[in-house]
């Protein structure tokens, strides 16, 4: 063993990158952990162009980009300081209320539909504060879905999709009476209970009813800090809830507070209305119940207790595993309705990598564009960028559609040195620019896109092949690398190339890239694009990447 | 203090029934835990016809009945043996292949929609086993989301509502391709993690593709027995799963093995797959990576593996918290088709408790027809028993909807001494027969059975006022009764009772009442009716009770 820092053999060897050990497509492991033997070694590492290249005992070589062993190695020795998936207090802002004196995190339903900083704002708020509130939300029935579709998916539940929060003649539940309901988490009788929960108002002209929030992840730690073995208590003692009506019968029984493996506070079951009979010793129900009010006693102090309004076309999004939500009494006769319903936090979580994926990905072209990407293009008259935003406002200019218009803006970013990153190389890309382009690319976008990317080379081949004049007409430079990039098609290859799915649009946009070499054209900057390029983002298809 | 046996205070008066406390109707708590003062204590007990009479030092009195309390403080010394919320080891039977040499849990597609013992064996098997097969499911599209509605909810993931399992071009995850895949459990990247999983065979025609089961809380045990240490390792290492595809980014950080507050066995994660890099100091990763290879190693020990086939029409259902689920390679041109499902074990958990509810309510109310119901009644020449079977076969030839037989076959239940439960006192049901039978109804039956029976005795009332010849027919200890029932209405009590929902109902039943006292007349007996019964409560709306 002659690793350049101590590292462990059998992880080093579960992440090798090669494309034996894991798809290149979809990234999964093509191996189980019983496949590696049992007195798997390293046998010899050497690092050669920033990578440790391995071989092991039983003769296989895995070849780790260093820039990924550094980062998989930082912070090894704090695991509790990393926020990990987001859902424990690490990383998370525990609040009071004061902290909200200039306003709560919202925003406005159209921004967040429209704009995807502003959608990402709205998810990162409630995963690390634990709400948002979206404000000018149309008050229309069932349109609670239509939000909790902005970035997840609903959990159906025996209430349905959604449930009508009002006073009911007949209620099954105290939340469809007028009268207060203190801070509590809802369902803490299901398991999973739901993530995430939404409330959108549609109508509040009772005097009365306003909303509550307290942030349960800042009172257990309060209780922590205040009375460590009672919170201990809480986090050990599985606490039976139970809901039934009719046609439903609901049990869970899990602790007032859950820690995770490392002893993070992770999750907060709240609700007295819900709580059964426990079974313990006498005296070990007296030590619950001390723990159990002195918690639920931090729950109520004002300083915790955030209070604000729900005016109609507001919906707040809340985490159901971290935040207490509560309502002031109200006028019976009052009207109030609030639609509500239920979504998970996994999915949000999901929502807003993508939505910084896309940010990312704006970003690393935009830099390109205005970076490599005013070098000189291999002879011609004018930059490289130059040339993609000439042919991409040609694209525009004949009305193609969005997907063309990216696909002839994009079309040589294979070109650029900066597009094939550390992951890439990690994957064995090769470097022919129309490849490695559509390759950089298909992380972000679909094959609408990537495959004309991918084909505008052998189009130009093609074209060579069945339209004579095509030839004629090509530039200098152009003619030169036709040659380097295999000539024109022969008839058969022709052929198939046609067939290809793409490439109608690969000869398309090959006809714009064509054309884009005039010097001194005054073309719009990369910034005109980037609303097309985030709107294709946030519509590609979950497809493998 | 003076309690019969040791009991907490706080705990007491948290489960203190009266009317003040919890909701006669929701069962719900109507105080907080802050708000019993923080100087509670019992100020007198005593025992008194069958319950604990309590005086608090706030001056509150509780009356909690002794069955109650005998059952609320048994095992209570030993809550790792209970089994809960049946979602740990404890209560379940873990098992080897060879437990299911002579067959594996399943049933008929249409006795599990037709018959509510046979519905309730599938969830119960699902619940101790962690799967059951179901047959002769119709080879349809989208059928496994009806199977899944038999029991739950369908979970909605970025797959959608359901996900095909066929060999697929570009396939974003191994499940898609024709490749041998060894136990695992589903999205474990996910949390909360789908509890369900449903697998419904369209197609399998292909050499291979065989399923396989393995009980991962089983090989969990094992661990713990050959290597407490190791077991220990991972339930307290959280491991970082992750998906990836262009739309979708999921990351949970969540140990292989889970156990619960007290320390058992409760949700295994297990899908090399979908780990991602563990970043923890090279020792702990030499120690885990030791460990889970243990674990991995037991999971594909021959004596757990569980094989068979699934065949067109069959659907599996199993745990996904507990079972890994494995298929053999097949033939890539063999045609295999399944599609599957997410759903969530605490819905089945609810429907499997409200099935039994049902088998229990239809067994107390034959037991009570065959037991007490063969007493005379009140003077009449038939028993309760025969009555009530007479006017339910009234009504049943005269046509009448299901709901108006079940309640002339139901009406005159409160006579039952038996009928009223403890819990039924508990929450100060009087014991005025029709009210008193329409309240222990209403535990199990809609307001379109109970109102008719609640009214009965009124609706006598109501007659005798609007019809002078129906008095005149009245048999004498019918008109004995009348007089006790508190005589004719008055005109204006008449008009309020009219007014009533279910009174129309109600009169129906009276004439059947009225009509069905005749001696040696030949009934169906209760077993007649169950069928009838069981359909009523199937179809019952989820209201309060």
């Amino acid at each position: 063993m002659s690793e350049p820092r101590a590292l462990s053999g059998y992880w080093l060897r579960d992440n090798c990158p090669c494309a034996d050990c894991r798809d290149p497509g979809n990234g999964q492991k093509l191996f189980q952990i019983t496949d590696l033997p049992a007195d798997l070694a390293v046998q010899e590492t050497t690092e050669r162009d920033g990578h440790l290249e391995v071989r092991w005992t039983d003769g296989h070589r895995s070849r780790y980009p260093l820039t990924w062993l550094a980062g998989a190695t930082a912070d090894r020795d704090h695991p509790r300081d990393r926020p990990g998936d987001h859902r424990t207090e690490a990383g998370k802002r525990l609040w009071r209320a004061a902290d909200f004196a200039a306003g709560i995190p919202e925003a406005h339903w159209d921004a967040h539909l429209a704009d995807p900083a502003e959608r990402a704002a709205v998810l990162r708020a409630v995963r690390h504060l634990g709400f948002a509130v979206l404000r000018g939300v149309p008050t229309e029935d069932r349109q609670v879905l239509a939000v909790a579709r902005t970035f997840g998916h609903v959990r159906v539940t025996n209430y349905g999709e959604l449930f009508d929060v009002r006073v009911e003649p007949d209620p099954n539940n105290l939340a469809f009476t007028s009268a207060a309901i203190t801070p509590h988490t809802d369902n803490p009788y299901r398991d999973p209970v739901p993530t995430l929960q939404l409330l959108h108002c549609l109508e509040n002209a009772a005097e009365g009813g306003d909303s509550g929030l307290v942030d349960g992840f800042a009172a257990a730690d309060l209780l922590r800090t205040e009375a460590p073995e009672d919170f201990a208590l809480l986090t050990r003692t599985p606490v039976p809830f139970a809901f039934r009506d009719r046609s439903t019968e609901l049990r869970a029984e899990r602790p007032l507070i859950e820690t995770d493996a490392l002893g993070r506070i992770r999750e907060i079951r709240f609700n007295n209305r819900s709580i059964g009979t426990l079974r313990l010793p006498a005296a070990d129900l007296d030590a619950f119940y001390a723990a159990y009010r002195r918690f639920a006693a931090i729950t109520l102090r004002p300083e915790l207790q955030l209070a604000f309004r729900l005016d109609p076309g507001d919906c707040l999004i809340f985490d159901n595993t971290r935040l207490l939500h509560a309502r002031t009494a109200f006028d019976g006769d009052g009207r109030r309705h609030l639609q509500g319903c239920y979504a998970d936090l996994d999915s949000l979580a999901s929502t807003l990598a993508v939505l910084d994926r896309h940010t990312e990905a704006l970003d690393t072209l935009q830099d390109l564009f205005e970076g490599e990407g005013a070098r000189e293009y291999l002879g011609e008259a004018v930059t490289q960028a130059e040339h993609m935003l000439q042919a991409a406002a040609l694209a525009e200019r004949d009305g193609a559609p969005a997907h063309l218009v990216a696909a002839a803006l994009l079309h040589d970013v294979g070109h650029f040195h900066g597009a094939v990153t550390g992951a890439q190389l990690m994957a064995g890309t090769d470097n022919r620019h129309s490849h490695t382009g559509a390759d950089l690319l298909a992380r972000w976008f679909g094959p609408e896109v990537t495959e004309p990317v991918r084909l505008h080379v052998a189009a130009k081949r093609y074209l060579c092949t069945v339209e004579p004049e095509y030839r004629a007409a090509l530039s200098p430079a152009s003619e030169h690398t036709l040659q380097v990039q295999g000539g024109p098609m022969g008839a058969e290859e022709a052929a198939a190339f046609a067939a290809l799915p793409g490439a109608a649009d690969a000869v398309t946009v090959r006809r714009w890239d064509d054309r884009a070499k005039t010097a001194d054209t005054r073309t719009p900057g990369f910034d005109h694009f980037r609303p097309l390029l985030a709107r294709l983002l946030a519509t590609a298809p979950g497809e493998p990447v």
